[in-house]
């Protein structure tokens, strides 16, 4: 079977066609034709840089903008065929359009490279979904944010080690998410200044001897700079890696997110009811209703983390510049951002639904002894030791223990018992509520400090 | 918009429809359809033992099985409709055969939850593509060997830290390969056992109340065994881990060769040449001819090292007994199996086809000194004691490096300067073939070694 | 500063010393001094080999085996000088022997390379150290078979989602992980295989021109079988990872195990209770008893997991034959032999300790409508169709969550209202013990079948 | 054998001690005393902060501040004797504080937990770590470019896929690993600020009922900000994770250019000698002269790889807040901190001391057509379009291929045979330095653009 050198743009040295095998493993078109609108914008730009640089006609460039604008028009509706023979998006768009201009298209490649053409391409496309991203974070949050403001009454066992710790407000607890979620954000930020960064012009490998203007061609497509080096240019895919791995993070938090709603919306926890339109069913068990979307998404921080080392692998040891190795980039960025946007978005529109159980909440915040290191920082106060007030109280919730009582229903003589320090205005600071209300350092939980922080984030 | 509720098998217990995002979020049936024929397998094997068990009658098992086989040509035609509301592979094809067959088809789920079903879907893809990836693996082991024949009297400069160490055959070198691919093949080997175990009859996860007789299943499904834990059998994945562990090995192994290939065909090197119908040009460069092929099997291995972290991260953590992350299983070990496939089958075909330019290679096996341990251990057979032997010969080779001589261009008298032990009959031991042929311990590079290797791999 | 020239055994080509910087960054006598035991024994079989072969003489061999030994009751009693100079554990032992005995001393390292040496070292540690993992696991099996026998009547719910499915002996949830040690130990087993063979004799990378007897050595060493080519075995590393990569899957299942106990263990599920000598209490909360232990196993797992990746990167792309980026190999894999022996040996004193709450287990086993598939599986066997006989029951229970009422609790006339096909029969299938009782598979839950696998497991 | 009950600050509440056993198993101090200093740090502005707050008086302050101040100097020294019994570097510093000072070291601990206090010493030590990690970068930075600009005439051949693609400067190349050391920088300046920031005063994971003055010591500790929300003060690692990743990046970039540095030193490329002072002999070969220090930079890439899967792994799927998984979050950093320091400040020992051979990098640029772009493009300036102008030069290297002839060596005749638009003014561009002139698109390879980045970069 003969190969399909005819097709390739490549084929003057070659003597022979390519291996049908060859070709269907190094075509790239099934995954990166999703490209097609970033690679169409790029050599639109690229086109109009050519004639202000004389390079080609201004009647030429005006030409293949029109073949470009339709090429777009016929992808978006379906009638365009792509050809694995022409191996990727570049080559089947300038295939195409050749068809149509005849010489004026073989005319647009002039002083580019698919090595510098791939570079825009992604990071086209990445300027824009971290956009997307963020917006999905923003919204998360302000879900965080109205939840946060709705319960802001409820009273929650704050957990260390899966064990009640100290009473928290629900609230409190939500703008935890909400915080990681602000990290999230700067880092894909930060991330996005070094997307934001023109490598057209490197060529090859080594820029062109051609007269490009390169910064028309930021300026054109809204890039804050072009790269400083030509040889890094066709080299580099940090800001790919550099995306995943604030994926990663972001995957993280929900995934700590989701194992938290999973456990408190358990029966035996029962502090929350999951929405019912958000559950699913078991194929045998009739009474089931599973979290099955929280699941997912735990699940789904595999992906992230594994397209992570993927390309990091594919990095390591890759000697400069470009290699084609690096074609394995795309996949794992395109699965990442489906993935956290698709996550972020389920998590929010369960967030919106969940009802809380405060009662159960409150009960769970009052059995465990969670308000003894409210007594021993009361006994701080009245000028004992720290370490002396913990072995106090230690003995004191031992006490308890054995006699099965909660610390708020001791008696005085039986607080006494443990320190003459003890009166009677510590039996408030042993309730919940008393508890959490005290905790009013900065970035505490103390309602006023949560209301505080929910004035700064705004409505 | 109203969530497709009524398709569901599991909306008995339900009072709202599914939410269209929750829907398509949890929806499987894009990846998992792959499954199809072991999926209907398994379920005319169940049809059947569920009729020779009186839970359903000959006739209904007879209807089933044919039901079943429709379905499968149907699907195999394409003529058949896939639908995410139905989520998955197995509700698709139940709901289809309820339509063909009414209340007969209903029958087909007694004592069975998807949670067993897609671990024994899994379990029948697995074993049989493993069966896939050694026939591959044996394809290229004969590659290797047959080419290690054709070549037999190569020398080449064998490689440490890329650097000459000392001359080798170049079938020596080849057969490395092979070694490792034997490994690789009885890794497969023993993860097909795990493999090979049925696990249909753990039901949801506590077995089932109806008398279903396991040991039939795997006898009409080629079992060697049934898995002994219910609880168990739902919750384990470890066989699509240890597999993608396996494939991790092998493309780390096949990365190696690529490497290996790379830089000996370049022009630096020009130790062979790569089949032009398995290389690629460039855009820009018209002079260019890449090995893409061999860059993407190296890149591809990121991918497999990807899928396998996923995997792991997966499962990290999870409490008994299945949970919806394990979903997340497919995509990765699908991905894997059709890397490791593609990569070995391309491999071979370039391996078939390459070009070795012997007299190149030879010559580099005899520049730098590469025989300088041969004159070693010369001196510790007439009983100098090793590491003396290697300062003498150090010094010799720095004499060498100054005077711009190989070792077998210097006389007698320059060697006995350096050891009166050295006597004429080391001159011939200072050659690329004299060396390469007295390294005849087992295992060894000497020819009569290799060709015993080759002898008992057979033809 | 001049380098310790002097003091390298492959000082005889170099001109200047090796720069401090140099020296330090690659040394590796910080941590393969773990191998001196190793790197010991394989240096007795070796001169013993040597004498055999008649390359030293008999006398020689005894001053080397006696001096050898010497130096190892040295290292054992905190007397031997470890210098960072000498780079690695063979070369401050060699260098030490020479000291004691000079020329014979010298003469040790003959035919061999530190590339096969350094794989002797690792394989012979390996293969003692998969003992010691599977005695652990074996211990670990043993115990839960134990705890399992002792409980043998308790029921809990068994977990889909983290949502109580169908009720299960606690047995037979223990006897999950029995399965999962049982597989790994199979994997440890093969993986033992591919470590027992021997590498000495691959010298540098080409075998010897010394008449060595391979066969030889691994009969002293007590190796199954010697590798068969001799850059293959330089260059390897897969037992390593195949090592590393089952480690993994052994913490995997271990975390999932704590993940259980941690929440099992929880007031909010109250299932069980940990021994108080493996909990820790808080800096700051007199009240805290925290589980540490089972995080600290949980969290290890990210430990074995850098691991496999730590080496798989390292191993990526690499060219044939050694490299010194697999000195890198050492530490991961002494971790991974700590962490994994210290999280099964931990683990099985704490399961030895933990005291149920069987009451608690059973009544969470009565909530949640966890016998619903009884009652599914009651209608099939009444000739419903499983599918129809699923919608009935999610009907039911729909019903009992609006009237708050158990499944058990019906009246057999509001069970009629639902199937004419319920009967009176059915009551005791709907109580956690008789559903327990009822899944009486192969692999299921029922008590027969678990005492089955007891009396099949031993004492 | 009895637990060290006695020892433990948390015992209040126990009525048994720890088994040896998880006191071993949990213990941290023989990794965690590297953060002492900032412990103490830590210690000695929290007991500033007290005494300003009133909750303890000015002179026990200043008697805490001393006894800090002692016990820093005892360490120093190495006087002081840590014990695992006493955990971690918090409790080992407080325990003698109070052996030295009595009931006022006892009041240290108030308003703290050492969920706060970790996290503040990790925030401390990584503060000061990326200082020194930039500090390396610089110094690298430096080096290559003092090294492009004294090579700045060098020419050799710029590779994509390991061929020979265009000429480039020596300095060119250099300068592509400037660029990723200037994104490595930007990664760790941003991770820096989010680094730095106030953790102290979350306390346990809800903030204190003591008047704290978080402000206070954010001050007197010079960090930007506070933390915003208690319960993720606690609960979050993500800076060590981003560090960590960013580490990534870094190593992966060394891995690149040790990987160009072992093959463009290898005898096979020639281009360029390593200084022996970092090259290492063999054990058994006397003629080795090894690139390792290059090698173990590469493998190192793994252990960083592995951190961070480490790191990652550890925290997927934790509940909020804190949990004792995330004390396996200091190896992996420590780890990551000295390998990318160590492996920074090795490399630019190396580049320092690197001697080109420039006649044979231009040699090799003279080879293999790398001017047929030019030609191409020459092609271009006349009218030719791109796509046609690739065929023609393609087939002319083809036939210079097979008539092995440079293309700078081809009569005009023989040109004009291909394209009649080829004149003599082509022939400069075909050499090596003509070719690497005229790429001078902004960030292009022409001296004047190497000169003009490495003047805008300062001496």
């Amino acid at each position: 079977m003969p190969g399909s050198k005819q097709k390739k743009p490549w084929s003057g040295a070659f003597k022979e066609g390519i291996h049908p095998l060859a070709e269907r493993f190094t075509s790239s078109i099934d995954f990166d034709k999703r490209l097609y609108r970033y690679d169409i914008k790029g050599s639109i730009a690229h086109a109009r840089m050519l004639a202000k640089c004389g390079i080609i006609s201004r009647q030429e460039a005006a030409a293949l903008v029109a073949g470009l604008k339709d090429i777009e028009a016929d992808i978006e509706a379906g009638r365009f065929q792509f050809d694995p023979a022409l191996e990727d998006i570049h080559m089947n768009i300038e295939h195409r359009l050749t068809e149509k201009l005849g010489d004026v298209g073989a005319k647009l490649h002039a002083g580019r490279s698919r090595n510098d053409q791939i570079a825009l391409d992604l990071r086209l496309y990445l300027r824009d979904e971290i956009k997307e991203v963020r917006k999905r974070i923003k919204t998360l949050k302000r879900v965080l944010a109205r939840l946060a403001r709705k319960h802001l009454g409820a009273i929650m066992p704050g957990y260390t080690h899966l064990r009640g710790a100290q009473p928290v407000l629900f609230s409190h607890y939500l703008l935890a998410y909400y915080e990681m979620l602000e990290r999230d954000d700067g880092r894909y930020q930060d991330c996005g200044q070094r997307v934001d960064v023109l490598p057209l012009g490197a060529a090859a490998l080594a820029g062109s001897t051609l007269p490009l203007d390169r910064g028309y061609l930021a300026k054109l497509l809204g890039f804050r700079a072009v790269t400083g080096n030509s040889i890094d240019t066709v080299s580099d895919r940090d800001f790919v890696i550099e995306f995943v791995a604030d994926c990663c993070l972001t995957m993280m938090h929900l995934s700590r997110l989701c194992e938290d709603l999973i456990i408190f919306s358990s029966p035996e926890f029962g502090f929350l009811r999951l929405p019912e339109a958000f559950l699913t069913g078991s194929s045998i068990m009739p009474q089931k209703q599973n979290p099955d979307v929280l699941e997912l998404v735990r699940g789904k921080t595999g992906r992230s983390y594994g397209a992570l080392f993927s390309l990091l692998t594919m990095m390591k040891g890759l000697p400069l510049s470009y290699n084609r190795d690096m074609q394995e980039d795309k996949e794992p960025l395109f699965d990442c951002v489906d993935t956290v946007k698709s996550c972020l978005e389920v998590l929010a529109e369960i967030l919106k639904r969940i009802k809380l159980e405060e009662a159960r909440m409150a009960e769970a915040a009052a059995q465990g002894f969670l308000t003894a290191t409210d007594a021993a920082e009361y006994l701080v106060r009245k000028g004992v030791p720290f370490r002396q007030a913990h072995q106090i109280v230690g003995r004191l919730v031992r006490y308890c223990m054995e006699k099965k009582k909660r610390l708020d229903q001791l008696s005085l003589e039986e607080l006494k018992h443990f320190s003459p320090h003890f009166d009677a205005d510590l039996i408030h600071l042993l309730t919940p509520s008393g508890s959490a209300e005290a905790r009013s350092t900065e970035g505490g939980t103390a309602k006023r400090r949560v209301l505080e922080k929910l004035d700064k984030i705004g409505k």
